[in-house]
């Protein structure tokens, strides 16, 4: 192996309360490629995703419920495709494809066994290109808006389905499964009228409602004339809100994320319709996928059988270029995103 | 039969938007006993419960999902325990016991067949005695809670439990089934220490709070070292907000009133602290009982074997005077009833 550097992104600085993700958090650094000690196994970056999740490891009382906080000084942490290119572990080969906790940089040392549950390393099968899926449709954002839907927020055929943040990662394969899944109908939210013609256009959509325009109450009264069953919310806030408005008895509210209100200085006001749960007997339940973690090879075999049978659809939006990785997340919270946001450290390699 | 008067309260006016429940509402009037027809009997009023659900048949937009709204001039409706006095029905004969929607009155004719739903007639045994125990721990307040707490809210022995409204009517109940199904610790919600005195001494409560004192969120933390598994709420508003800042994982938040907001002209704020739901994987779930109508049996049968076993204790607060309704109505939103309010109309008959 020529000697190359390892390009390596570590946290520069914890955000105040309320700071939006910037660069200025990170800072990009040269370092020396390590080198493999017994029972580790060097990987090369092929991408990273990005994730609301890499925003709450910097927050200083992280309540993710799964990893530390990070410090000033820790490589910046996230999950990726990579491939091995040096092992001294007997359970991983020069060659194999893993999905792993990779961290923001070029190269990194992985361990046999190591890293448990949620940032265990997996090995994937190589013919499934291009590689991003599997962090992708096939990956954490289709596993997690899988059991999302179909067990958290138990849907069913016939069932009218809401999803908000619907151009977002999850957002845009949870509309699917809902299609696939015999929805009588599939509205998405979204921020831009381009997003939602996306959302209709190619990911099949029966509707799609720009909430930022006024009258979201009376669109969503047009759409859903006999109530909401399920609501998929990875908003929180407003949107929130206006959806508990318009419930269906037995409704089901999925609250998968805040992105609205998550890091915001200030308590965000609850949702006041939350009253409507009683009214419509509905439930309102808080979801973390990793609560199905045990089930992954279950929601990985359907999500790839969907795929290959052609009615899921690839949604991910490639940026090229590990230095572009803080913009990549903080485009998360601004809704510069469409579909799921991948980024492109090195080419798919050959196998 | 001599020829006596029938005592009829009704709907006088409906209330103003957050108007609270007064006697100004209702007019007592003098009127004939009517004369049951044929398949009709007519039934003597031994004891009547208010509910919080009769304020709501008030209201131009009931939202109670079960009944019409009233209208002024209507008899005032309400379900009670009475005696079959006079039968023209096959299935009624003259001195049944039943448990029926009586209205504000001292004689109502009954239809056989008629009465559907929740609204339904039943025969009940004389021999469980007084008979208000079928309006009460044995009745709607204790069905409420049975399948609220054990189906709705799935809470299991072992299970920490907190009850808002612990010495109102369903509370009061709910809190003695949590003991009686093994839960690790039962801690009530209420307005005064005597109240909060008598949760724990006469309800078996470990403990109780007084909400109205300061440092509400500090008892909770103490009281809940593990967090909250099962919040069986009637109050809504701050005290939900309160309790769901200390929920542990998978925690269940019952929906089951808003005694505190319900009626408020304005709306309330919801409850900030919802963000919890995400991340303590939490559900909220909105109850009414007679989702659970086909069961009530079985809710029946366990409450009366828990009763006659000694363990389910009779918390009835019982005031006399049929002429007393509007206020025992309107004590259940000002906080002033201890226990399943009982409006006692006629001794209990000799059978």
């Amino acid at each position: 192996m020529k000697r190359i550097a390892n390009r390596v992104w570590r946290v520069a600085r914890l955000p105040a309360s309320g700071e939006p993700v910037s660069p200025e958090l990170f800072q990009l650094g040269d370092e020396a490629v390590p080198e493999p000690g017994p029972g580790e196994f060097l990987v090369r970056t092929v991408c990273l995703a990005p994730g609301p999740a890499q925003r709450a490891y910097l927050l200083r009382a992280a309540r993710t419920g799964v990893a530390d906080a990070l410090r000033p000084g820790d490589v910046m942490r996230g999950r990726g495709v990579g491939q091995v290119i040096r092992s001294r572990a007997e359970e991983f080969a020069e060659g194999d494809i893993v999905v792993a906790s990779l961290g923001w940089q070029d190269y990194s040392l992985q361990k046999s066994g190591g890293g448990d549950f949620v940032f265990s390393t997996r090995r994937i099968a190589p013919d499934m290109r291009p590689l991003s899926l599997a962090l992708g449709v096939l990956g954490q954002a289709g596993v997690t808006a899988y059991f999302g839907l179909l067990d958290a927020a138990a849907m069913k055929a016939g069932d009218s389905v809401l999803v908000s943040a619907a151009a977002g990662g999850v957002g845009s394969v949870a509309g699917q499964i809902a299609r696939i899944s015999g929805a009588r109908r599939t509205v998405g939210l979204a921020g831009s009228a381009a997003k939602c013609d996306w959302l209709v256009r190619e990911l099949g959509y029966d509707a799609a409602i720009n909430y930022r325009e006024a009258g979201l109450g009376q669109r969503l009264a047009e759409e859903f004339p006999d109530g909401i069953d399920v609501f998929f919310d990875n908003v929180g806030g407003e949107v929130l809100d206006a959806g508990l408005a318009h419930l269906a008895p037995q409704a089901r509210i999925l609250i998968c994320g805040f992105i609205a209100t998550q890091y915001q200085a200030q308590v965000a006001p609850g949702p006041s319709n939350y009253m409507n749960l009683l009214y419509r007997r509905a439930t309102m339940r808080g979801y973390v996928w990793f609560d199905y973690w045990d089930r992954y090879a279950e929601a990985e075999a359907r999500l790839t059988s969907w795929f290959r049978d052609g009615v899921l659809h690839n949604c991910e939006e490639v940026t090229a270029g590990l230095e572009t990785m803080p913009d990549c997340l903080a485009s998360l919270f601004e809704g510069r995103n469409r579909g799921i946001r991948i980024c492109r450290v090195a080419p798919d390699p050959c196998t």
